[in-house]
């Protein structure tokens, strides 16, 4: 890890300073494009310059990884719609396809640890092991298989990077997963389970009441504290939240902004944030899930979402529905006039 | 008017609910795009196909225009910055051209009321009469300049939709419009002056105050009622509010969607709904202001706003900024395999 973490350094001041004052100084009232003023400038801290490239190309990594928590009946859906819809990624028939075709952004399948095999498909093959085992009777990872699964995805975010993507975006898939966010998230921000465990893809009352019990009892037994990112992704899992965790880690090494999805990013980039946690300046939220553990998530690490319409799929989706409004505020940044440069009168003068 | 609203009908029911019914077939957990299943059976009901076409291509249409009220020093803005932002529209330089740039929406810029000659700019020119008359003195347009300005709007809502493009978004320009702004929305909604006016591009507490008596006035001064929307347009104009409830009815009229920007348009989405109900049923509302009025205007619409990020810029950037998101919204509903093609076991069999 020490390899990794000492890549990552914080925004680049004079970049921040330089959008900051350009911002002034476009054709427009000071302030009125709102959020994406900041968010301009935080991309320019963020690449260190100003104005800074349109973060382009893009892609969106889709983590697939199963949960041994399944088995204790947290999903009303069968294990078997990890591996089926990867096959549906690979077919581009999923909503994150839909989406990503719209807004001109790349789609990489990564399996980290899908319960059974999908060697067959024409995806990203790195499976760290079939499935995490059962967070509430035990470790759900070892050592040695988390810090493979954050592997995965820093080289991978490497290997994006050199490949020329200028953007990196989060997605994910797995059956459970929910419920090992919520012990991550309640984990790094002090929350309960009450708090943070929600109905996933859609579940009753009685299984929420049931899930919530499993993390509360699961953040007991293993009661793991919050300067422990390593600890908690091997007491609760997944292999997805430890890649994507790498993957955060790597696009901050790499000085390009990440578009977080999002509850599951949300747990990881807690992960990562205890790793270091400068990484938080790399991070935009794309959007706010309808899963109550997210905004806690986005709360403790003070990220503002771009888009907030209760979506709770998963897959990406939230995180490429943000992308054009994240090129937009860059391309405001880069390509308005001036005051000067177009002759206008501005309200100081008036 | 009688022809253009009788051109007018309600959204598609058969295409409505075959879209409703489709939402639950395809590969995700029932509602999990959340406002964006609503969002796209609205589309296939305009449209009246299911699954709709992709809503492209785009224009934003910026409709711009100066207004008498300017004399009273509700702005801090002088009145020439209507103008020069026309040629920073002709130029490539605001705002409104970067994002358009970024989410491939073409441009067009109107001069339906500009107080000087703006001639020598390659834009559409239909200028009704160079500006409004102050409406806190008396009526700001005869009815007659509101008929023409409505025609530009309409007509140019009819030959772009001629031209091939399926979805029409309303811009605007013009200093001090946000007044009359105020009074439209106050007018159609019953809300009071200080409900609805706001500080526009950034003004100080006296401003304002003056600003919010100056609408209290105008209103008690007219008197129009909300049943009358041709007479509200006469006594507060503006020239831009009456070509943008032209060219929404327009669009209505040709069964696309138009994606509204922020208050303007709010204001004229009223106006338009005042001369036929159904109108709404093609409105998207693309932001949501920071602009007091909005929120009251887009609650009276009954529309639920896709962006929401402290835009309060105008130009049509909330609607383009919203753009993708819609067209994600009928890619998913057109493009996403269904539980069946993909061969998943759903939820309900699990």
């Amino acid at each position: 890890m020490e390899e990794y973490l000492a890549r990552i350094g914080p925004a680049d001041e004079a970049a921040l300073r330089a959008a900051t004052e350009r911002q002034q100084v476009l054709t427009k009232p000071a302030g009125s494009l709102g959020v994406l003023e900041e968010l301009s400038v935080r991309i320019a801290g963020i690449t260190g310059s100003c104005p800074p490239p349109v973060p382009s190309p893009a892609v969106v990594t889709v983590f697939a990884a199963d949960h041994g928590v399944h088995a204790q009946g947290v999903s009303p859906w069968p294990q078997e719609v990890t591996a089926a819809m990867l096959a549906n990624f690979a077919a581009g028939g999923a909503a994150v396809n839909a989406f990503a075709a719209n807004n001109r952004v790349d789609v990489r399948v990564v399996d980290v640890g899908v319960a059974v095999s999908v060697d067959e498909l024409d995806i990203v093959h790195a499976k760290v092991r079939p499935g995490t085992r059962d967070l509430s009777t035990g470790p759900a990872l070892t050592p040695e298989e988390v810090r493979a699964a954050i592997d995965v995805g820093f080289g991978l975010a490497d290997r994006l990077v050199a490949d020329g993507y200028r953007c990196l975006l989060t997605g994910d898939m797995g059956i459970a997963n929910t419920t090992a966010s919520a012990a991550l998230i309640a984990t790094f921000t002090g929350a309960t389970a009450a708090d943070v465990t929600g109905r996933g893809t859609g579940i009753d009352d009685t299984t929420l009441a049931h899930k919530t019990e499993i993390v509360r009892a699961a953040l007991a037994l293993h009661e793991v504290p919050a300067s422990d990112p390593a600890g908690a992704l091997a007491a609760y899992g997944g292999l997805e939240h430890a890649a994507l965790a790498g993957y955060i880690l790597g696009a901050a090494a790499n000085k390009v902004p990440v578009i977080l999805d999002g509850v599951i990013a949300g747990a990881a980039a807690l992960v990562a944030q205890a790793f270091h946690p400068a990484v938080t300046e790399y991070c935009v939220a794309g959007h706010r899930s309808a899963e109550p553990g997210h905004a806690v998530a986005l709360k403790a690490l003070g990220l503002q979402p771009l888009v907030d319409l209760d979506l709770r799929l998963g897959e990406g989706t939230g995180a490429v529905l943000a992308y054009p409004i994240v090129t937009c505020a860059v391309r405001a940044l880069a390509e308005m006039a001036t005051f000067e440069s177009a002759g206008i009168t501005s309200e100081g003068d008036a």
